[in-house]
């Protein structure tokens, strides 16, 4: 396979899937790996990813949990390129669709209430201009230039089907504006797990389940740790990547 | 002094602190410990503990924090008028005053907005009826029976002058209920800290503090473990606490 200028194919040493990236763009981090092994998915369900990115989600959630298929939506036409050819590298064009569109008229070609999981890795960045150009791809990646954080909870509301989940990371300072607005859209919380770079410290990550029309009563999952006492990465952190300790 | 039936004098083990409990109704734990000790005041502060049972609260507020005054809120008549004796066998009528008045009549005696920091351990569960006694002192203090916890979040919000604090003491599992109605009621929230019973546990407790009007960021605080691996408690409990490791 060609590759275009500044990419590089990676192997994400799962079922042998490899992935395209470009070094100049955003590339994925351990969040996509996370939100990836915290997502309950079934065999038989269709999935969406919104704002998929590279396509690591579709890719590592096709690789772990094998869904019936998995539609990635992508607003940056060359980065949904990118990932299209990422999914063609791997032959799994009948389980992953990467569509080209803005997340907001996703339901002018998927039908409302149809989806048994929506998965998220947002922009974390609220938008405020300041020293960012609003055009290049990594700012649309970490900023909410093209999706508020209320754009993703609104879509993933109405692609959901009545207790379908919703599975998101973010940042915890996010938090109060996450739960009002998962509930103002009725993807009622119901399980986090922060994400804490050290036992000791704060956590930068949190990872959210929410159930479409769900109960309101929220569980918290122990936390976390991604690094251990002597800096190596916890025994749980290898065992999500599934990387053997050397 | 004379005790009723069933009270004993328990001695708090802070500058010669001492509270009457009875052993029937509900008696206070590591909630309001915890509480006390996370509630940030200032000593000129005037302060609201709104349905202050015992009385506990004020008085290990006095004893860590000397703010100006305190003021005690309790509906039960037999549970302030204990609370009030405990106050005078500290000899603090100066500095803690107790109420007996339904917290949602409160704006009948304290003008709005005038207080700088309220505190609450509110009645952790839902009342669903079932096999709850209504009218029991210990069933009033632990369910939502003579309010709920909107009308705490609202009585406190009417209570709290611009910038002022709120800290609470509640179940993790009622989060996203607490975030919803604090931000409904323009107390936002700005720090939490969750309380775990051991480092690899689920929380059971978590702690909150808001500011009325502030701007919306919240704070994760480390999470703090009530037990080590060796069943003892942790350091942070034992200074918490006041207390030596023996």
């Amino acid at each position: 396979m060609d590759l275009n200028a500044n990419e590089r194919i990676e192997d994400l040493q799962l079922k042998d899937l490899r992935i395209i990236q470009n070094t100049e763009w955003f590339c994925f981090g351990i969040d996509a790996v996370l939100l990836s092994d915290f997502a309950e998915i079934k065999k038989n369900s269709t999935v969406v990813d919104l704002g998929t990115g590279t396509g690591i989600i579709p890719l590592l959630l096709w690789g772990k949990k094998e869904p019936k298929k998995i539609i990635g939506v992508e607003i940056q036409k060359e980065v949904a390129d990118m990932a299209s050819r990422s999914i063609c590298l791997n032959n799994l064009e009948n389980s992953i669709e990467i569509i080209n569109l803005d997340m907001n008229h996703l339901n002018q070609i998927i039908p409302l209430h149809s989806i048994d999981v929506v998965v998220v890795n947002p922009p974390y960045v609220e938008f405020n201009g300041g020293n960012v150009n609003p055009k290049s791809n990594k700012a649309i990646s970490r900023h909410e230039i093209s999706c508020s954080l209320e754009d993703v909870v609104r879509v993933a509301s109405g692609l959901l089907r009545h207790s379908g989940s919703f599975f998101m990371v973010h940042r915890p300072h996010r938090l109060v504006d996450i739960f009002c607005l998962m509930r103002k859209y009725k993807v009622e919380p119901k399980t986090i797990r922060f994400v804490h770079p050290k036992a000791g410290q704060q956590p930068n990550m949190v990872l959210v389940k929410g159930v479409k029309a769900g109960n309101s009563e929220l569980k918290i999952k122990k936390p976390l740790f991604v690094h251990g006492e002597d800096g190596q990465y916890t025994d749980e952190i290898f065992e999500i990547y599934g990387m053997e300790r050397k």
